[in-house]
């Protein structure tokens, strides 16, 4: 969604206005309990200061290393670790002290829960780590979030040709309609006629990682030069009154339960 | 899943075996384009030794750090903070580097898209950083996410109640039998009859968000003792041939695809 469409009249977005009136009491919400921690302890440790110094990156370079990096520590690590090992190299801290194998756990939509897929979610820790959460101050963050997921739902995938694949023929590419693993990789295999142990399915998925990482890192780029626009449409708390994907008949049918809506 | 159902009986998961040859290939992975990187310097920064230091937390001390986080930085970076901010002040490093609030993206399944929820994804990460990668050696901490994700999805939720809870009322109790944030709260909006925006439905969430810190401290500390046993049963990469969750009819009704399966 543009900024337009995410801020209401006020310039507080309706986001923030529905999750809470207690985001607007910050810094105080940790000072409750009996003085273990002070509020600035509680909101953060000593790499807390956004943004982070951030070097353009050749979007196909790190789509290479993603996609060699998938088969060490899969998709979401994978992601991370394109960029942020480019980083740990041309910058040092705080990349060097940031725990991107730990992440390992994002394959198959989290330990082959098929939830999020690891590759678009890899994409939003590295943007939100760069640029820093919304309530830090700059939004392009949570911005690119919206619009990662809503092109790695549109895109036919995969879009990145590696050099020196495995698999050397042609992939199917399929669109997910979703950012949910177990959608996407469901529709592909269906179009593809593989199981998912298949070297096919592998590779399908570590050029899916390169995509993601390409792509991140051309909305990166446009962030450090000052260029970069919000392009996301999908707004679906204020379209559809819950957190929701954008096609509800896909899981719904045409039996779509309405959500409880505030009194106009 | 009990470690006896995720091995198979060579020692070596299931899930290694079918996602990747590639990961016995593990450290030559991303020696390959031209010197950029060394294998190690695309591996990790400082921080990736496992496991992090840790000591003994209070479950009820944390879930209530979690229900106040929740209102400053929202799911996923609440439950993250409950934890590493007492770590940060009983360890120091390497907790005091982890840029915890970069995770409020996390919220609304990620920025509002009903992904999975990021109370249980916050848990995951911080067991995951704690005691790393399953390739790394421990797979407890890829244990304890399935275990997180199968409690979360099973539990009537909110479990927790917090002391000095903004809403004083007694909450109604779901169980989503899904991670996923657009299944967690739909159920609990339609059972309670409250819209997305109100003061309830976010109180709800803070108290889940506090919950799933709760029993995440319960598994760390078990961890810690060295008695944590893996208890979750759901393999559905073994039991279903995709990633997925447990309960297919809920989406696909009685129409339930199968996956392309490997020739026995």
């Amino acid at each position: 969604m543009s900024a337009e469409n995410k801020m209401d009249d006020n310039g507080v977005s309706r986001r923030q206005i529905m999750i809470g009136a207690g985001a607007m009491a910050a810094g105080a919400a940790v000072a409750h309990f009996g003085g273990l921690l002070t509020a600035a302890q509680a909101k953060g440790g000593s790499t807390e200061t956004w943004p982070w110094p951030y070097v353009k990156l050749d979007p196909a370079t790190t789509a290479q290393i993603a996609y060699e990096e998938w088969y060490r520590v899969f998709c979401g690590a994978a992601v991370i670790n394109s960029v942020f090992a480019q980083l740990r190299e041309k910058v040092g801290e705080p990349y060097k002290s940031f725990p991107a194998d730990a992440f390992v756990f994002l394959e198959g939509g989290q330990v082959g829960w098929g939830t999020v897929c690891g590759s678009p979610l890899g994409a939003n820790i590295v943007a939100n780590c760069i640029i820093g959460p919304r309530i830090a101050g700059d939004t392009a963050g949570h911005q690119i979030t919206d619009e990662i997921m809503q092109w790695y739902s549109e895109a036919a995938m995969p879009v990145f040709m590696p050099k020196n694949p495995k698999i050397t023929t042609e992939l199917v590419k399929t669109t997910s309609n979703s950012p949910l693993c177990h959608i996407s990789v469901g529709k592909w295999m269906k179009a593809a006629n593989k199981p998912i142990g298949s070297a096919e399915r592998k590779d399908r998925c570590a050029r899916v990682a390169a995509s993601t990482a390409f792509h991140l890192v051309e909305l990166l780029n446009d962030w450090k030069d000052g260029k970069y626009v919000a392009k996301a449409t999908h707004a679906p708390v204020k379209d559809f009154g819950i957190t929701s994907q954008m096609n509800c008949m896909e899981c719904h049918g045409s039996n779509i339960p309405t959500p409880p809506l505030a009194k106009k």
